[in-house]
């Protein structure tokens, strides 16, 4: 079937109502059955073999070997999230017990968090995997123990369809909740708002444009009751070239740059869409081998139409705008719907004076900005709003001798790289993929690696409970042998 | 001086640049230094003396032994937020080693938790000292890195006056930075709301009313960029007695929860303002002695005329309510500005058909709801908005035999007590303060408790950082022995 159909408003409530069901279904099961669960819906995803793959190719332009290293990817977070989720850690419990004859007593006190309930996701074309369907907020999720309601990607339905079947199958295998998970298509803004607005909605998960993210964002804090959204809206990832190092390595960074800007033709959140250096000789090589560079990338077919023509469209705005100079772009012609590798060059003056050069342009597409003195640079740094990464190119020496500098870069951003791109994103505890405003909508929390469960749980604080009516978590045994503090000492020892 | 005037809206903006100039500074200090200044600040509290403590009595109506308990509560807070600050397990140190043979190379990824900037701190009537000037917000922030801007509560700006007078010396004695703490007087709406707009404010924590709260919400998610606010607005704690437990001790019951309601004139948030039972004969009994309990108590003064009014018209339109029974109510009138203790009753169908009933009435007052049985419970249960805590009255077996209304409880509230009264709130890591909305704006944070830290702060990644640009925390020899989870165990252990 190669055509699908909205879901029609009236059935989001009767979707709702199961979600909410199954939730508290779910929540009330051992975390090893969270895992267990996360685990077979991996297999499920690898279980769709080549169909699920070339299907993905036909919809979204990604080259084959992305699609499989990017489900790899996808069936590893499953993983890694199901581990982290069963080692407990995120729980954050913690256990005071009681002091009798202290005046007035003080009581048995256990906290851990608990699942906040249904959670609607909304992915991301540029991962038709890894951020989408069955990817990380989904995977978080269902680690916290919330039930899951996607929107499809209307740019990529079909592959949507197939890992919800997956999903579905493995929800089968493993005896959880009808109603757990549960599928929705729909391209209209009406699906959407229908799903954020629902009371039984308790959080939602977003990777996208800042537009759609910050429309979730409001209608979610004008509902009765508002809800915590996770949008992660992508950002314009300064990188900040220091001059020694830059002068030293002008052309192997050029190369490095060239090769990160155009990487899935551009099409990554942390691509690094605004290099900043300081006027000398070592930066005009740098500009004009990073030209150079990029004029020998071809063209490449963009995720879908639209998202090509917001990037041609960006681009010629930026090239437009006055002092704002092409330094080159590729040597190939875009065809339609492809993406033109294109380098521009301005001077840190103009670059100030107009925001408009700030704004993310989606796509391999970077400006270099060129400031007479690192005072200038300075004033770059403070004029970026909030970014999931700053990459800073330095010698050691440059970057101890620029503390002011570094301090005011790692106020604006989630991720500080040193000597290295900003692709690339390693899915493991310490990842931080989030960043101040605009970049997200809730600085305090990350979408990649497994502090991301976190987002969709909130504490519940036990007093005086009897102990058998103690989740296991919580319990003097410490039955699960999970980390809690326990009187003030972390510790994974029981209680006696 | 008796006369306060509002801090004029012209100087808001030069505060928060100051703030924001001495965020910068303080941010780059150490743990250790953080601690000191809270130290000194509980120090110079208790070297406020008897002044302090008169002070507060006049203008709070509160007794001396309850302004010396919550000054001593306080101080204790603010050590051990101090202790908490230094032993570091909040800042969730993640570090991942390099692994450079990998396929493409792993880099060195280590996070922590960084401080958000400027916290604007609204402060609560009701506790003077424990959630005011140099309360738990105040605390916290200052804990996580923050600089902070205490608006004076109103209704007791003398006592605020002389807090800030004491942090003012901490600071100096500590030799902080200048601006790390400002003190705004400001009855109006308009110096909340510049405050809260103001671009350099990064979080706002408030402790007050539902109206209050839920406007300052609006305002932070109505700027530009949207901020964090932490208000805890209060609920009205329901209490949930089983049918055997309230035969077996409906005296005892009674008086406790006589003593409960009207603890502190019932100006606690986390007073019990709804009782839940079955009807029987038990639970005549505890309703009349509930009654004689309550008829008992005297009328006192409230913290202000304005709380006092409030509390009249809210008790006087809830017994007007159809169906709605006065139970008892002091045998002493209350005077201009006390509040008079009063008990009423109602069955659980008028209950469930009037939300009204479900308003918090913030004073010594309570009604008890009586259904017809367990299933009627179950309604009265799922009709709970979100609650800072629910308690549960029941034997072992009882509540053993009530998995569904205990999940559907635990659903609603952040701490969930089993046979005691939901006042009195212990300061310790296990506490959770907070619940879901409308208990507060945000279910994921605790307002008591250290990990009342982690609301203002958010996770920072260092990628490839040259060694000596790493804070402390994030250093291979953990020179603070602080917790750190280090290729995913946790450690205090150095890395080699």
């Amino acid at each position: 079937m190669d055509t699908y159909y909205d879901t029609p408003l009236t059935e989001i409530n009767s979707i709702m109502e199961q979600s909410w069901q199954a939730f508290h279904e779910y929540r009330l099961l051992p975390l090893s059955r969270r895992a267990e669960l996360m685990r077979a819906i991996a297999q499920e995803l690898e279980a769709c073999g080549d169909e699920l793959i070339h299907t993905t190719m036909q919809e979204t332009n990604l080259p084959e070997a992305r699609c499989r290293a990017e489900r790899g990817r996808t069936i590893m977070q499953l993983n890694q999230y199901a581990d982290a989720c069963g080692q407990g850690v995120w729980l954050e419990a913690r256990i005071d017990t009681a002091i009798p004859d202290k005046t007035p007593p003080k009581p048995d006190l256990r906290k851990m968090l608990v699942p906040l309930g249904p959670v609607v996701v909304f992915g991301a074309s540029n991962f038709p995997y890894a951020y989408s369907t069955a990817g990380g907020d989904t995977a978080c999720a269902f680690a916290a123990g919330c039930a899951v309601v996607v929107k499809a990607h209307p740019a990529h339905p079909k592959t949507s369809g197939m890992i919800a079947g997956a999903i579905q199958k493995a929800i089968e295998k493993t005896r959880m909740p009808t109603g757990l998970f549960a599928h929705v298509y729909g391209a209209s803004v009406e699906t959407g708002k229908a799903l954020v607005m629902h009371p039984h909605t308790k959080a939602v998960g977003f990777t996208g444009s800042f537009t759609g993210g910050k429309q979730l964002f409001d209608w979610a804090n004008q509902r009765p009751e508002p809800i915590p959204v996770f949008a992660e809206m992508g950002s314009v990832n300064p990188v900040f070239l220091m001059p020694q190092k830059l002068s030293q390595s002008a052309l192997e960074m050029a190369q490095q740059y060239a090769a990160s800007i155009t990487l899935g033709v551009g099409q990554f959140c942390t691509n690094p869409g605004i290099i900043i250096g300081i006027e000398s000789e070592a930066l005009q090589r740098f500009t004009h081998d990073l030209g150079k560079a990029i004029k020998a990338v071809n063209p490449a077919p963009m995720l879908h139409g639209g998202i090509a023509q917001s990037y041609t469209e960006g681009k010629n705005k930026a090239l437009l705008q006055d002092q704002v100079h092409l330094v080159a772009e590729s040597d190939v012609d875009a065809q339609e719907g492809e993406g033109q590798p294109t380098i521009a060059t301005v001077a840190a003056a103009t670059f100030l004076s107009n925001p408009l050069l700030r704004h993310e342009i989606f796509g391999p597409y970077s400006i270099v900005v060129h400031c007479k003195n690192m005072a200038e640079m300075q004033q770059v740094a403070a004029v970026m709003g909030g970014q999931l990464t700053a990459t800073v190119m330095a010698t050691d020496a440059e970057a101890a001798a620029q503390p002011v500098l570094i301090e005011t870069i790692k106020n604006t951003c989630g991720r500080l790289v040193f000597n290295g791109v900003p692709t690339g994103v390693e899915v493991c505890a310490s990842m931080h993929h989030g960043g101040p405003f605009p970049a997200t909508t809730d600085s305090r929390f990350t979408s990649v690696g497994a502090d991301g469960i976190k987002r969709f749980a909130r504490p519940l604080c036990y007093q005086n409970c009897p102990h058998p009516l103690l989740p296991a978590e919580l319990q003097n045994e410490n039955p699960l042998g999970i980390w809690r503090m326990v009187n003030g000492e972390l510790s994974k020892e029981g209680i006696k």
